[in-house]
């Protein structure tokens, strides 16, 4: 039995994480949770549960969540994020899932690493932003991170059983996302319509539009080379329609392994909370009667330059990854607001990136601030 | 250092063994060679390395051997091949390579596994006719036996540090052969030039024609299910034009992990030597950008007789797939030599399994009285 702590259960993959605790009663236990402001949500998981905490934004719902579960400790906050980052510290057996968005998702993380926590890790910023200090902590700790995205999720299953030293290369799938068929010219034109229209899956809209900027995969690279130890310039990222192989390892003998499933993020969530043993879930099989076909295209980083942006950033290290991540956020905020053009979204990243001085190994709160300030600075040209 | 004990030096895996050995002189002995009736290829392959031994078919092809070679022990027919296959039995890290060709390869398997030592498997006979005898083997002794067949060396990387019981199937995969285009009524004016005309690569002409007909993979499944102790009806051959994934194997979570590579022996081949480790070696890699599609279709079974024919001579067990393969070895040196047609090799070998009275549990001398009086019946009947 191992007991769940659930940062962002409201979410996607919070949702899906609860499913499978529910599905499999003996062998998970779903301790704490937290949400943010969604509280008819989490009044609802909390009532199917035995909870020992739940963690909300603010005191306000705090209290409302207080009247109605008497016998659970209620916080709030970012200190409230803690409490439940760190929750039975003596718990070896316990996990920590870190579903959180944004930016908020870092310092948890840290936490729980800091009392040798596992941590399955769906939040993008803690390694896009946070690597660096993540991979320093770890080499001190005992804690284990791994990973809930589809792609590094495949990675680690591709490499179970073998050795890291015989990695030639990662090569990681993306599905080109909304406009893989539109060139340059043609994406000038596009609206925020046809943009929140994923070719294989619905999620949320941030994702989507990081998925037909490629910002998204960017951000996967950047997560992968901290995930795996591995150099940037190993990592290949490839352009595969049909999202079935969710990535593939190469190794120095130029045998190529991948992992292939539905696209259904209950699978490797289901591979990590039960890891190392695998167990029947509830994901269906691949019927490669109907698949029929697996097409592959190399990227092109002239279309999609915020994945060549991406690689810079972590080349050159240090705070441009808070630059690279901070400038996307908010740029994608004001084309979902309708206030920038598709093709502004880059723009505005570019030049964020570009105009950035490096801080060369930037501390949390030094993470924290250049992040507020990049944020603060682009509302303040575009938001009127 | 390991010691190379190779059966087959001369044919294709034998020689691409050898070559593996000499590019890696620093990892691998080769000790001792064994080759049917090729003096000039035993000759110069025995003047590259300080050989302990060379086994050949003919005493006086031995005789031969003997003049030029004086430091080496020569040996002879199956007593050769015995002596071959036991040679320095307290050599722990000696590898038996098995490439022979032919129901020959049954017995030195059998005898190397009684010495312990580890066997890497290409010889089909072994396991398609000597299955349950070798298996009932390896759990008496410490010997371990690895496959060097591309799909199921694929299957054997695909397993690395997984749990063979969390193991749903194994995804065979097949080219389809010479006429994977062609309807049942297209295949009754096929002649031998088009037989051997295989799509994807160039082997010898037997493995050529049993690709055609699939026989080859019906084999592979018979050789899977004891390799991997998992039940027939879980192992699914399926048609993969371009023969990059070699093989894959779905887990009870319905995530399925891949192999591909280059079509290149010394791939798995050099897997298998240096196995657990991976090492760089000739095999190129593979290039996405270039293969750009892959394809998958279900096998019909009606199209491939054969194949269905050894799945049901596998559930029948016992004496049956020692008739499977005389019977087709047979038929197939018959259009080989162009006294029959090519839909008579699926007639005959049909004829021949169904016809048979099953013997349980067959002893290796009632198989190799079995493989006999089969041959002999068909040759009667139609080498005339």
């Amino acid at each position: 039995m191992k007991n769940i702590y659930l940062l962002g259960a409201t979410g996607s993959i919070g949702l899906q994480t609860i499913e499978i605790i529910e599905e499999n009663p003996d062998d998970f236990n779903l301790v704490a949770i937290s949400g943010y402001n969604q509280l008819d949500e989490l009044i609802d998981i909390a009532s199917r549960f035995s909870l020992r905490m739940i963690s909300v934004k603010n005191e306000e719902d705090a209290n409302v969540l207080k009247k109605v579960f008497t016998e659970t400790t209620i916080v709030s906050g970012d200190e409230g994020l803690k409490e439940l980052a760190t929750l039975n510290p003596g718990d070896k057996d316990g996990i920590l899932v870190n579903a959180l968005v944004g930016m908020v998702g870092l310092r948890p993380t840290i936490e729980a690493i800091q009392i040798d926590r596992t941590i399955l890790l769906a939040n993008k910023e803690t390694l896009v932003v946070g690597g660096h200090l993540i991979q320093e902590l770890l080499e001190q700790h005992k804690s284990k991170l791994y990973p809930l995205d589809s792609e590094h999720n495949a990675i680690w299953q591709a490499l179970n059983g073998e050795d890291l030293a015989s990695v030639k290369r990662l090569i990681i799938t993306a599905s080109g996302g909304a406009f893989r068929d539109l060139s340059r010219e043609e994406l000038k034109h596009v609206t925020l319509k046809d943009a929140l229209n994923h070719p294989n899956w619905s999620m949320g809209q941030k994702i989507t539009i990081d998925s037909a900027t490629m910002m998204n995969k960017g951000f996967e690279l950047i997560e992968a080379a901290y995930l795996f130890h591995i150099d940037m310039d190993r990592i290949q990222p490839i352009i595969h329609r049909e999202s079935i192989i969710h990535s593939m390892v190469e190794f120095n003998d130029n045998s190529i392994i991948a992992q292939m499933a539905q696209h259904d993020m209950r699978l490797p969530i289901s591979y990590a909370m039960y890891y190392p043993k695998r167990t029947p879930g509830l994901t269906q099989p691949l019927d490669f009667g109907t698949i029929k076909e697996l097409h592959f295209e190399e990227v092109d980083y002239e279309r999609y330059p915020l994945l060549g942006l991406a690689i810079e950033a972590y080349q050159q290290g240090g705070s441009k990854r808070a630059v690279l991540n901070a400038a996307n956020e908010i740029a994608v905020s004001l084309f979902l607001e309708n206030k920038i053009t598709f093709l502004d979204i880059e723009n505005i990243v570019i030049d964020a990136v570009h105009n950035h001085k490096v801080i060369p190994n930037p501390s949390l709160e030094e993470i924290i601030a250049i992040d507020k300030e990049i944020k603060t600075q682009i509302r303040f040209e575009y938001d009127r």
